[in-house]
């Protein structure tokens, strides 16, 4: 019944975020966007976000507020071991409660020192206080444990601010809870499908009509360090219904850029790289010159990569590139460390040296300094090379040092991406 | 007068921002971090942010009640031409006068449509609308005016939610407009200083009293990916006399805390790191096991790095350990990949091999597989080999595979960081 209740009349939220390092600019605040996407995609109106600093008055004046205004409240921060940190007394205030030690939750922090070989300072037990009748949530990822506690039927549920300690405690914690509480309401989903390869303007053209404003589904445009994601909005009675009504549009866009997609929603290109890799039991290596080990890093950002990722050289300096992948001096002294010859070489000797599959390379001038008027800033060379050969292309990024690394090292993984696409 | 009165009792602000965009978490909202900056560095305090979806209701009791808790609201949103942008209506409502036609905003707006040969759609007409009493705030860079609107002595602020638009309309026509009437309150400046080492409720043990609330200056504690920063604010009559403030603390700070402090504001380990190679013409070169390039990467992160950073070897797969790096397999049988010994040899042989100072080495279990009962995810080595020998560090990780990663890379950088002070 309250099911039903909430298709009508969506449950109304406030998400709450917490601190002086947000209400004076110093920092970003990110999680409240992650929380309403979360709480968006259950069918629950998020009508408010309300940012404190750290001030007991205020956090209590707008906490007694939200509590009149919202039905489900999503606090986060103010639980850390600090003086700074207010949220359990604002609860406390707020219900008209005491504070009182929640024994458990000292014990797991008390555990999670003692797994860091550190003893736990006498400050960091306030973390386990506790307004009478809240109902802490357990922190897997860290030490301060949430706190469930309700004033006039409204859970105002307290996370850390930390994102890697509030997102998994919302995903397999709170959301649960909710969903049992409140049901699931009105679907709106937004999927979203990533293309690497071609600017923003060029995608565009190629979709027509698709990215139109008024147009049902709803389909935007974004570009974000070279990969352009187009996100189409579905709605539904249920989140199933709300994806399939974004099948049409999907199917068209798929088909209408081809490889150009490599995949949907937070899906990034290293993972997808990895898993065709895994998926053809395939191996690679690497060989970094002006990147120094961010290809190499992306290709093990993931567990499990050990099984395709052997290993490959950070080849900085000529003599590195010489010494350990074999390219020849002839090379290095007629062509340069940024060439086509360069890359080539640094592919087929890594392949070489690691007996693997496959082999990317990358050398470029990454900025601001070494440019000339031949070989100016920005000027790259990517090359793989597998058992056929190898594949070198050419870059002239406009962008700054840390675009240039990111887009070569992209680049690379896309290249690789094709390449196992069409052999796989 | 006016200015005493803001030196004691600091203007209230809070910041308001309004769309559905927003409150959904399809679009993150960086305008109120920007005003938030600015509002802090003329010396006001920011006390609320608060984000609104285009509700005409909630709108109204949003705004209402910042009128009754701040002296300065500043909202970006809502001015658009379409039946979603609400801002105008609000304050009519809450300022219960009608709204009218300013006809100097429709000629700018009917000029805007022109310059840019296209037909204004009569219903930007409504962007000429404006509650009776109000004063518009002229828009050089778009067509929506923005809105100075006063509810009992309370200036609401209207302001484009485009930040082409807003920033240079806050800047040039609404921050004079401010200060005119409010006075400059004190110059705030904060003056942030990064530990690496310890974490965050030790190093505030450490300091005594100096983080305790209602201190002037105030010192706040933030953890980010292990670093620990300290917040000084600093309040004067200029900004020079606010930096001045800091002084004694800061002194404080580095004398207590000696060479866990690494740097101010928004200066990173790496880039103390490479600064310090360079000034002392050495150079380095790294063995990456578990954090797959990483660390590379983090060193040439920065234009010139070539002068001191040489090369490495991620040596993923136990192979490559002993045929580029020389773990002998007596090391990698007995011990494993994953010990001190093999720790050792890894940043010796790297040392040797690339002919550096310097060698860093790193060898873990990064998770989420891979670990044992007596190798669990999260214990990591990393070692640091010079012409005097070898250090290793053994660590435990409580966090997942992208933290562990990240903290080793941290650890070694902090470990040649600090070799580098002693020598240097």
């Amino acid at each position: 019944m309250q099911k039903d209740r909430t298709l009508t009349t969506p449950i109304k939220v406030e998400v709450v975020a917490i601190g002086t390092e947000l209400t004076s600019g110093q920092k970003l605040d990110t999680n409240s966007q992650w929380l309403s996407q979360m709480m968006t995609s259950l069918g629950y109106h998020v009508a408010f976000h309300t940012t404190i600093a750290d001030d007991f008055d205020d956090n209590v004046e707008a906490m007694a507020r939200a509590v009149q205004r919202a039905q489900i409240i999503l606090v986060t921060g103010g639980l850390g071991p600090t003086q700074d940190d207010l949220t359990r007394d604002v609860l406390a205030k707020i219900g008209d409660v005491p504070l009182a030690l929640h024994q458990p939750s000292l014990d797991h922090i008390l555990a999670m020192f003692a797994k860091r070989n550190r003893v736990c300072p006498e400050r960091n037990h306030v973390q386990a206080m506790m307004p009478i009748g809240a109902e802490p949530i357990a922190n897997e990822h860290g030490t301060a444990p949430g706190i469930w506690f309700e004033v006039a039927g409204v859970p105002i549920i307290c996370m850390p601010g930390v994102p890697s300690e509030m997102k998994p405690m919302f995903e397999l914690l709170v959301k649960p809870k909710l969903l049992a509480r409140f049901g699931q309401g009105h679907a709106i989903v937004f999927r979203v499908i990533n293309t690497f390869g071609e600017g923003e303007s060029a995608i565009e053209a190629k979709l027509g009509d698709l990215i139109k404003r008024g147009r049902v589904p709803e389909v935007g445009i974004t570009a974000s360090q070279a990969t352009i994601s187009l996100r189409i909005k579905g709605e539904g009675e249920t989140p199933e219904l709300a994806w399939l009504a974004t099948e049409p549009d999907a199917k068209f866009i798929c088909q209408t850029l081809g490889d150009l997609v490599y995949g949907e929603g937070d899906e990034q290109l290293h993972q997808v790289v990895l898993k065709l890799l895994l998926e053809q039991k395939k191996t690679v290596s690497v060989a970094e010159s002006c990147t120094g080990g961010l290809l190499g890093k992306l290709l093990t950002d993931e567990g499990g990569s050990s099984a395709a990722f052997q290993g490959g050289v950070i080849a900085y300096h000529n003599v590195i590139k010489y010494e350990l992948l074999g390219v020849s001096n002839e090379i290095l002294n007629t062509h340069g460390a940024v060439s086509q010859e360069c890359a080539a070489a640094m592919a087929t000797g890594c392949r070489a040296r690691f007996k693997t599959d496959f082999a990317l390379s990358i050398t470029g001038i990454a900025g601001p300094g070494g440019g000339s008027d031949e070989k100016p800033v920005g000027l790259v060379y990517v090359a793989l090379a597998d058992e056929t050969g190898v594949t070198v292309g050419q870059y002239n990024w406009p962008a700054d040092r840390s675009a240039v690394r990111s887009r070569s090292a992209k680049t690379a993984l896309n290249m690789l991406r094709r390449k196992l696409l069409a052999s796989g």
